[in-house]
């Protein structure tokens, strides 16, 4: 394959970028009056506007031929093929087979994945329903009242940003909570509010080595004893989602209690998997099996749809249209939905680790900037926040708006507020406001003179700054589970598109390795070989813990 | 003044860029075994190692003397001498006064604002303690058990982001909860969890007019007397922090209960007034105190040490120093203490808020990037996140890492864990591990040929990513108000240094004009003029709503 920047839709689009980089969008809105139904698209219960975004026709064109170019249409045949496409790992990559709900086979290794996947959810259901029943009950024969997730990165953030998001789904007796940081603090804040007879807690680590969870468990199993249980009483307070059948029995727990996942299923994309067992308990399996559901229509729209109408691919291109010919370095998230709260920080891993890359697939050096910081707070926030920098500010930051349309409570006022906040928001972007504008506005406000002429630049807003607009109707398993999915693939189109492996995470590891030897020094108290910065910030520690 | 690109400190920065930008850091560690100790520095508590920065002697020295240049020395001596220095809006900028515990008079127009400051503290520390000691009751006669505050941006972040970080610090009786986004979804969810008969209302709104605000006070007394208080109760459970007393009694409040402020005080620099009144109701208004003295002693640092030790503007000439030569376009906070998992929301709020502006004090567009955006999450969870793209992305990415050393819990084992894992990511950014280092680690797990070849690139990190690196003895009320000012200080040299105005923040008034005019339309159902885009998402949420 030719480099990125040598093939000819790139030469394409550089020139596009040079005919569009001037033209105000307020020029292609009114040049066009289907600029609105052109450039928009919708699938799987989600609405993409697309349209206030600094492209015209062919410039779409040009992005869709550079997918082609690049092999996305292939790539995603692999990927659904259950090919080995993360190389570097010599893994195939089959989230979506977690959430096929087909009845067709997945191959992968020419072997059918889905009895086993089908398996290990029949033992979630079976498992979710005694302790939503109450029939799973804590050493003392009490219901389970709370619920702790274990887990950090992929283990912690798919399924905290999902409880959250489907909070009005949730168990009326069951309270949810999640423990990831190696911090004793967040452990600590957990175990005040719980009490030890009536809570659960699920371990979420595949290799169960995972220094951060392994630590939390082990304080926490301190903890339950130190409240009064047995060790036989582990297993009634602690269930696994691992594949390390070993350590898990010798934790404590019943390896009948343990729910695995496949090599072929990436932390980040994980939450379809076992590690969503905190979703199913939380808000039942019927939803868990909805938010699949969801999942598997984007699939199938992205598996089929042609590139010009297809979701992920479109979202995946405007991402590369200003990454690499505006120069772009950030990607806004505004979700106008506060149960959306934590969505920029799973979208933060899920698109940062995948694609933050610097070598393309085949070990050479990229030329061209990669995955962009993703990053965000929900609307109406981030207005009264950071989104003075977004209007006025030096650089253009392409942000994604996301809202239900329909709430989940009876405040109509409110959503009425929230709906035209959002859509003012990339109103205001798009048109900004001309000195003439500003102007006319001050003068009708009664200044004039020097007091007009000082005020006025610091009011004038350059506006031409894009945005998409994601609509679902209501915000339920099943839109959410297609608008992360949505994402998913969005990842993975631009993965391609950048030629790197969107599913190793080697940049993990020198931080690992560091800090194993740290840990170790500061322990024995003998600082090894570091430069001097580490092994000042390590002698300003021993003296501080002494 | 000279144009900030046209200075001759500027120049000679330019030129200090040009011989840095290929050295390794490594190389700077190994030719000055000083490094650690030249470029380190520590005040009112807090300790900074700015040592792991692509910086020689030279280059700070010159970053100095832009600084000066700029007029840093002068802007500082103007701001806490209450000079009129937010020129847009002709107003002081003074919240250096509110915790001013010197006895000194502060000038404001020639007048001592002092008096006015401490009778709001002393009517707060009444409040305060009638709340926790249980004197002040609902309208049944039972104590408080909830506060909930409602307010957005600055009256919401500052007063969340301390008492989450102050958490150790937390009355055992009160609950704090916050209410700000517009959505309807975050107040209901508030409201599921507390008692009409022992909740607190704070209502943070300066104007007593901001929409969200207002919006949710005015549900919230519904939801107060659907269950069951009477109209004269709603002074029982309503109290602000506002300057409006007509607005503020027509509400319903007693305005003996209402806490102002001044015009000095921005919002986002407002959590040292009444707006902390939250602060003072969780941790006790002697921990409040505190809060202040550690930002006092912060204040006097930096309006007294020279320029080569002064922290804030050792930060902010070395965020000046990526931004402008090394062409960053965000900034990481990584705070190692789950306790401040809300500091980078807080900051981004803080520094793109100030500092997002493309138009100098003058009025003149400025020709070169200013604020980056900022972000980050709680260290370690970011590892296992974000950091792979930290380590092994295409930008230059500075990163804050920020640990307390010492913990509020008794698990020193994950206090190690948590300590040694911050230290070795700000040594893996640094040093990298090279081709030949990854070479021999292969090598050594028996890897060769092919197999080594094609993996090894992927392995390979560049390193010489810069960092700061913030400790502090432990989180205390002192030392986070000392973290908080020094920011806030950086924040203002920045703003000095590119010529504008930290102060004012005209770009949110767009947006909140145009949501006026939709909700308006939404409301009636009669579209009025908006691009196609608006005006068709607008039919659609007409349609979905009905």
């Amino acid at each position: 394959m030719q480099p990125l920047t040598s093939s000819p839709a790139y030469q394409a689009l550089q020139d596009a970028y040079e005919r569009l980089r001037h033209i105000p969008m307020r020029e292609l809105f009114a040049a066009d009056a289907t600029r609105f139904e052109r450039f928009s698209c919708a699938a799987a219960g989600l609405f993409l506007d697309y349209s206030k975004n600094r492209l015209d026709a062919s410039s779409l064109d040009a992005l869709l031929a550079l997918a082609r170019e690049r092999g996305v249409v292939e790539a995603r045949a692999d990927m659904f093929a259950g090919a080995v496409i993360n190389r570097t790992e010599q893994r195939a990559v089959l989230h979506t087979a977690l959430r096929n709900r087909s009845g067709a086979p997945v191959l992968a290794g020419g072997r059918d994945v889905m009895p086993e996947v089908l398996e290990v959810l029949a033992r979630m259901a079976a498992f979710v329903a005694d302790v939503r029943q109450g029939r799973w009950t804590g050493y003392t024969g009490e219901a389970i009242s709370d619920v702790v997730n274990i887990g950090i990165g992929g283990s912690d953030l798919g399924p905290l940003m999902v409880c959250e998001a489907l909070r009005p789904y949730g168990h009326a007796r069951l309270n949810l909570h999640f423990v990831s940081n190696v911090d004793g603090a967040q452990l600590t804040e957990v175990l005040r509010r719980v009490r030890a007879q009536s809570t659960l807690f699920v371990i979420a680590s595949k290799t169960f080595t995972t220094q951060e969870t392994l630590t939390n468990a082990r304080s926490a199993r301190a903890w339950l004893l130190a409240a009064g249980a047995l060790p036989e009483h582990v297993a009634r307070h602690f269930v696994a989602v691992s594949t390390n059948a070993e350590k898990v029995a010798a934790f404590g727990i019943d390896t009948r209690n343990m729910f695995g996942f496949w090599e072929w299923v990436g932390g980040r994309y994980s939450l379809w998997s076992a590690i969503g067992l905190p979703i199913a308990l939380y808000t039942g399996m019927d939803n868990f099996e909805q938010l699949l559901a969801g999942a598997h229509a984007m699939d199938q729209h992205f598996r089929d749809a042609p590139l010009e109408n297809n979701l992920p691919v479109l979202l995946a291109m405007l991402g590369i249209w200003y990454v690499n010919f505006f120069g772009t370095s950030s990607q806004g998230v505004a979700p106008y939905c506060q149960y959306l709260h934590r969505l920029p920080a799973y979208l933060q891993q899920l698109e940062m680790e995948s694609n933050g890359k610097s070598v393309q697939m085949d070990g050479k050096p990229v030329e061209y900037p990669t995955c962009p910081v993703i990053w965000g707070e929900p609307g109406t926030n981030g207005q009264h926040a950071f989104f003075q920098l977004l209007h006025q500010g030096t650089a253009l930051i392409p942000v994604d708006f996301i809202a239900p349309l329909r709430a989940h409570h009876a405040l109509a006022e409110h959503q009425l507020l929230l709906l035209a906040n959002c859509f003012a928001q990339t109103e205001a972007l798009m048109r900004g406001k001309t000195p003439a504008e500003v102007r006319a506005e001050l003068s009708a406000q009664g200044l004039s003179g020097e007091a007009l002429e000082t005020l006025l630049p610091h009011k004038v807003f350059g506006g031409n700054r894009p945005s998409n607009t994601l609509l679902m109707d209501a915000l339920t398993p099943q839109t959410l589970g297609a608008l992360i999915a949505l994402y998913e693939h969005k990842t993975f189109v631009q993965g391609v598109v950048w030629g790197v492996n969107s599913f190793d995470q080697w940049g993990v590891e020198l931080g690992k390795q560091l800090a194993g030897k740290i840990e170790q020094e500061l322990r024995s108290g003998q600082i090894g070989a570091h430069d001097a910065s580490t092994a000042g910030l390590m002698r300003k520690t021993l003296a501080a813990l002494g």
